[in-house]
């Protein structure tokens, strides 16, 4: 069992971190706003009151924060894990951040000595509280066998992908793939109710056939009635396409719907939809075709 | 058990004839070209020389051909069904053709006093050749019910959607979900792949969250091996894009995807690709990107 500081217990880093509280680690949590160490302390953790003081004895520092200045600052700033850390530590950055940002503060904590990996998740709130994440694991195969029971105790599918930075390059693939999925079914089910067919039959056959998907069993239900409380919040999905499309653009790969993906999501925010669940794309379906969002 | 004359036996068509021989019915396929008839009879069908010698003697009268011209000729035109068939007969018309052309159609066969159905189907010749087919109904409840027997004998996930061309207007929606569900894929692949990704790890770790779906499941494989062998051809993908676009027109929802997909299609179709499997969409995202498609 390691000592595991974890810091950022937001939606998601909340039920990981007492998750690994529950498998017999010992789980010392911070957070900006201390009240939210209240889930990790009834779970057998301890708080601390800044980053230092939660990794100055971690063998295990896991990092669960929004975007990439989120987590250049908590590894890199001052009072932050890289000033504190003890020189063995491994470094385990759950957030889901821009590639290139990703593979850069690994080398640099290389440099210093640290051993890092990227493990970005997939699978919601749900899946943090199940345990039934999946993650997609960038850096060294040492370093990851080394991690794996700690990912094992948060995560069901739990794979190496790649070198530094590659957890992050496939997560943004992930976020596309996502973010299309709940557009094209909201495109769809605006069109069938427009047409006036029994869209509950249509939802049945059409996961029954090659229009399938997770997406559409877990959200098309609550798109027809328009329940869009989060779940995954409009405002993070639109910093994660942003991240796919600079990073497909700098290496060259023209992806089309990923654009189109990327300034619609862009849309539903700026009408004011940033905090509903990304199933409120369509809302924007609705707005663009003069109808008012129910 | 009914007499079933069967009009249309392509890829998919002659599959489902064999099925419903196999069943019990009654089976008198015709086809265009004469030969295709051979697996029906093998299955103990027998074939016609004609659509009139077909639909005579028969209870119901199936149709499979593919597009909206073709359905118009098969019923209306000289020697067609409506001249031919008998009075109680029931038509089923598997064809995925224009909902607004499906809905005249039936009009006009009930002025004559036949029954009719939409019955458009999804699941490719694998779902014709397994009988699991998922089939999306428009129609009177009546006329469903009746068909039933004979949907269940081809399909397995069997649904009333609506009134006559509402089978169409699912059928459209999933053809929008299916194309891009395959863009999606294909964008992603060769963003991984051009970030020298373990693309058979990513794609397991994809499949396990909430980017998975069924086009993933059975064509992320074939896609990685460039591998386009149809499967499901882009020149029908391509028919079926104009039919969702123009729908969607007409009943004033605005689809930026639907769009975009149908010029992605048509572009594939262009660069002459429309013989190969949809899946070869992801040879018009290395088109795009400057590099030669394998």
């Amino acid at each position: 069992m390691s000592t595991i500081a974890f810091i950022g217990l937001g939606i998601m880093g909340s039920p990981m971190a007492v998750n690994l509280a529950k498998a017999g680690h010992q789980v010392i949590g911070y957070n900006r706003s201390p009240k939210r160490t209240a889930p990790l302390v009834e779970a057998g953790g301890s708080p601390a009151e800044s980053i230092s003081a939660a990794v100055k004895d971690a063998d295990v520092i896991a990092v669960m924060v929004p975007d990439s200045p989120d987590v250049e600052e908590v590894l890199v700033g001052e009072g932050g894990v890289f000033d504190n850390a003890r020189d063995d530590a491994l470094i385990i950055d759950f957030s889901s951040i821009r590639p290139d940002v990703s593979a850069a503060l690994a080398k640099e904590a290389k440099r210093r000595g640290f051993r890092i990996i990227d493990a970005p998740v997939s699978g919601g709130e749900t899946g943090a509280i199940n345990a039934s994440l999946s993650i997609m694991v960038g850096g060294d195969v040492a370093d990851f066998d080394s991690a794996k029971p700690i990912l094992d105790a948060v995560g069901k599918t739990v794979v190496h992908v790649g070198s530094n930075g590659s957890g992050q390059t496939v997560k943004a693939a992930n976020q596309l793939i996502v973010a299309g999925n709940i557009q094209l079914l909201a495109e769809a089910l605006v069109f069938l109710e427009a047409y006036r067919v029994d869209t509950d039959a249509a939802i049945k056959v059409l996961g029954g056939g090659l229009a399938g998907s997770t997406v559409l069993n877990q959200k098309a239900q609550m798109m027809l009635d328009r329940q869009f409380n989060p779940g995954f919040r409009i405002d993070l999905h639109h910093k994660d396409l942003g991240i796919f499309t600079s990073a497909s653009r700098e290496v060259g790969v023209v992806t089309p719907l990923g654009a189109a993906l990327a300034q619609l999501m862009a849309s539903v925010r700026e009408n004011g939809d940033g905090g509903l669940d990304h199933s409120a794309l369509l809302r924007g379906v609705e707005r663009m075709s003069g109808r008012s969002p129910r």
